[in-house]
C-alpha cells in the first residue's frame, strides 16, 4: 500500500521535532517535507505533493497556515491552539470548498483523551467528584487547561486542586465517590512523546473523516 | 407516582440486610416483604403483591428461587451466583412465558462495572496493560474474580498481580502504558454498601428491560 | 507471666467498645472492668485491682478521670482529647506523687504516626511538599487535624488540599518533590480498628515509661 | 568561602554528563576537570588540584580508579557499581594511608534512600508488607535491584510484584498493612537528574566523613 505523504509545519519547534521522529518510525507514513517560519508553506505542499500536513506553530499564524494547507488540497492535522469559533467556521467552509478534511485537537495524548471521556461518563453514575492535577513547579497557571476541560466535559462544578512540585511532569487524577466506594481515573505524562501516538492516529484517520472535526476523542 | 413494591429474599444474610436498609432509604421504593430460608417465597410474593424481588441467597437455591419469582409474575433482580448457561436459558423462557423480566448480576458495585467497561475500551488504544488487585489477607483465592473478569473483557492476556494484606478491603488498579504516558483506572471498595446503588438502580430498571439481562453494565 | 489487668473507661462509646474487643483478643492482657458515665471509676479501680486504665471519654471529664486513675495508683492511657498544657502539668505532678505513669495520645493509628514522623524527616532532604487529605463528605472541618499536625511537624508552610467525597473514610498523602523525583507517603484508614494496635502497644508500654508522655510517637 | 574543586571521571557517560551539569549549577562547587577512558586520571588530579573526584565509570575499572583518586590525595565519591567486599577493604586501607575519604553509593536518589530507610523502620510496627516496583518495558531484570535491596533492609521475605509497561520510568511502592489501615511509601523517578541532589550532597560531605562510607543513607 502507498505510504501517506506527510509534511510537518513548525518542524523546528519541540512538538514538530517529536512529530518528525514519530513519522519516521511508522512504516505506513513518509516524511516528504519540513517547514518552519519563513518557509513558503503553500509552495512546499505543491512541490512535495503532501497529502497530510501536521501543524504545530503559533496561535497567531494558525488560521493562515490552515488556509494554506486546505487550499493546497492537503488534509490538515492542527495541534496549534488559539483558533476561535469564527476561525473554525471558516475552516469548515474551506474543507467543503477544497474537498479535504481538517482535524483540530488541543490535546493529542490518548490517555488524557480517554481520561476525559471516561470522566464524562462516570459522573452520570457517580455524581460526586473532585479533580487533582499535579504539575512541575514552573507551570504558572492553575488550574491546568486539561483540568478545566475535564470539568467542562463533566458538566458540573467539580472542585479542582492544583499541586505544583519539582519532580512532577504532568499528571491528573479524577476521583469519583459513591456509597462505600471510589473510582479513580489517573493520567501520567512523562514527556512530549506521549502526544505522538495521537498525532500518528490523526494522520492516518484524517483522510477518512468528513470535513472539520474538533477534538481527538471524536476519532477514537 | 406509585412506589415500586419490593420484596427481599435472603433477608437475614449480609447482602440482604444491606438491601433492606437501602430500599427503606429510597422514596420511590416500598419494602413489602422479607423472606429467608424456610419461608414460602411463592406465597409471600402473592400476599405482598411484590413487583420486584431481590434475591441474595445460595447458589444451590438460586434457580428454584428465580422460578418462584418469575412464576409469581414478579420481576427478579438476582445477585446470587452459581447460575449456569443452561439455567439462564430456562430463565429466559420463564421470562417470556410469564411476561416479566430478570436481571442477573455477579457484581453490583457501579464503580467496578465502570472500571471494567473503561478498561475494555482503553485497551483498544493503549494495548499494554497490567492489573494489580489488592484484598484483605483472609481472601483465599487469587487472582480475584473481578480481576479475571476484567482481563476477559479486555480480551488479552493481561498480567495480574495479587496483593494480600490486612487493612485492605477490595481494591483493583488497571494500569495502561503508552509512549511517554500511563493511564490508571482504580476502584476502591470499603464495604457492602458499595453494592447498594447498583441494586437500587436494578430494582428501578428491571421493569423496563426485555426478558433476561446478564450483567449490570447492560443497564448503565 | 501474669497478665496486665486492664480497665476500660468509656466502655459504651465507639472507641471504648473497640478497645474492649481488642483487649480480649490479646493473651497477655486481661479485661478486669468496664466503666462509663455514672459509674464510680475510683472505686472500680480499687475493686478490680486494675493496673492500667484506658480512657476514651469526653473532653469535659478528661482531667477528672485522669486524677481518679492516677490517685488510684493505676497507670493511664488517655485517648480523650481536650487536655490543656496546664492540665498536662498537673498530670505530671500526679504521676510523680503516685509513682505511676500516664500516656496521652491524640492519635493511636500507628500508620498515621509513622506518616507524620517520616514526613518530618523527609522534608529535611526534599524541602518542597504538599499535603492532600481525603475524607468522607460528612466531615465538616477542613483541613483535618492530622493534616494540620503533619504540617506543624514538618515545620514549614505546606499547602494542604482537602478532598471530601462519599466512599472515602480517612486518608492522607504527603508528596515531596525533588529534582526528577517525588516521594509520597500515604496513610489509609478504613475503620476504628486501625487505632487498636496503638492502644494495645500503649497498654503494654505504659508501665515502663517515666511519668507523663504525650504522643504515641515517643514510645514507638 | 573557597569553592570545592571537583573533577568528574566518566565525563562522557550519561551519569557523568548530568554530574557536570549539576556541579556547574552549584555556587559552592567548581568544576576543575573532566576525564574519561584513555585519560590519565592520576595526572589530571595533580594538575587540577582536585579535592573531590566523582567517578561514574565501569565495574571493571572501578577499583583502579579509586586507587588513583585516593593515592592522588583527593576524596572520592563513587557511583560505579561492582566493588567487592575485598575491594572495599583495600579502599579502607587506602583512605587511612592517604588521609582522605571515600563514599561509595549504589543509589544516589535521595527519595529512594528515604523510601528504603522508612520501609526498614515501618516494618517493625506494621509487619505485613508487599512491594510493587514498576519500570519501563525495556528493563530486562525483575525484580529491580532497588526492590531487592529494600526487601533486604526490611529483613523479611516480602513479596515483590514487577510491572513492566511503556510510559513508566522507575517507580516503587511499599505497602504496609495493619488492622484497619495501610501505609504506603512510594518513590517515582522521571530521569537521571533525580540522582544529582544526592551526588552534590556527597561532594559536600565527603571531606568531613572518616575514611570509607558505604551507602548514601549514612550521611543523610
Amino acid at each position: 500500500m502507498a505510504k501517506i505523504r506527510v509534511l510537518v509545519n513548525g518542524a523546528k519547534g519541540k512538538m514538530g521535532t517529536e512529530t518528525i521522529k514519530a513519522v519516521r518510525q511508522e512504516s505506513d507514513l513518509e516524511l516528504v517535507g519540513q517547514t518552519d517560519i519563513g518557509d513558503n508553506l503553500a509552495q512546499k505542499i505543491k512541490e512535495t505533493k503532501a497529502e497530510v500536513v501536521v501543524d504545530f506553530t503559533q496561535p497567531s499564524s494558525a488560521l493562515a497556515n490552515v488556509k494554506a494547507i486546505l487550499s493546497g488540497k492537503a488534509h490538515a492535522v492542527i495541534g496549534t491552539t488559539g483558533l476561535t469559533d469564527k476561525d473554525l467556521s471558516k475552516i469548515e467552509d474551506l474543507c467543503v470548498k477544497n474537498n479535504v478534511n481538517c482535524l483540530v485537537a488541543p490535546n493529542f495524548a490518548i490517555g488524557a483523551i480517554l481520561m476525559m471521556k471516561f470522566s464524562a461518563e462516570a459522573i452520570k453514575h457517580l455524581p460526586n467528584a473532585e479533580i487533582i492535577e499535579l504539575h512541575h513547579e514552573q507551570k504558572k497557571d492553575a488550574p491546568s487547561g486539561t483540568a478545566i476541560k475535564t470539568a467542562q466535559l463533566m458538566g458540573k462544578e467539580v472542585p479542582i486542586h492544583s499541586v505544583r512540585l519539582p519532580g512532577l511532569v504532568a499528571h491528573q487524577e479524577v476521583i469519583f465517590g459513591g456509597l462505600g466506594q471510589t473510582l479513580t481515573i489517573r493520567h501520567d505524562t512523562i514527556n512530549r512523546e506521549s502526544f505522538m501516538p495521537g498525532v500518528v492516529m490523526a494522520i492516518r484517520k484524517v483522510k477518512k473523516i468528513k470535513g472539520l472535526i474538533y477534538g481527538l476523542e471524536k476519532i477514537l
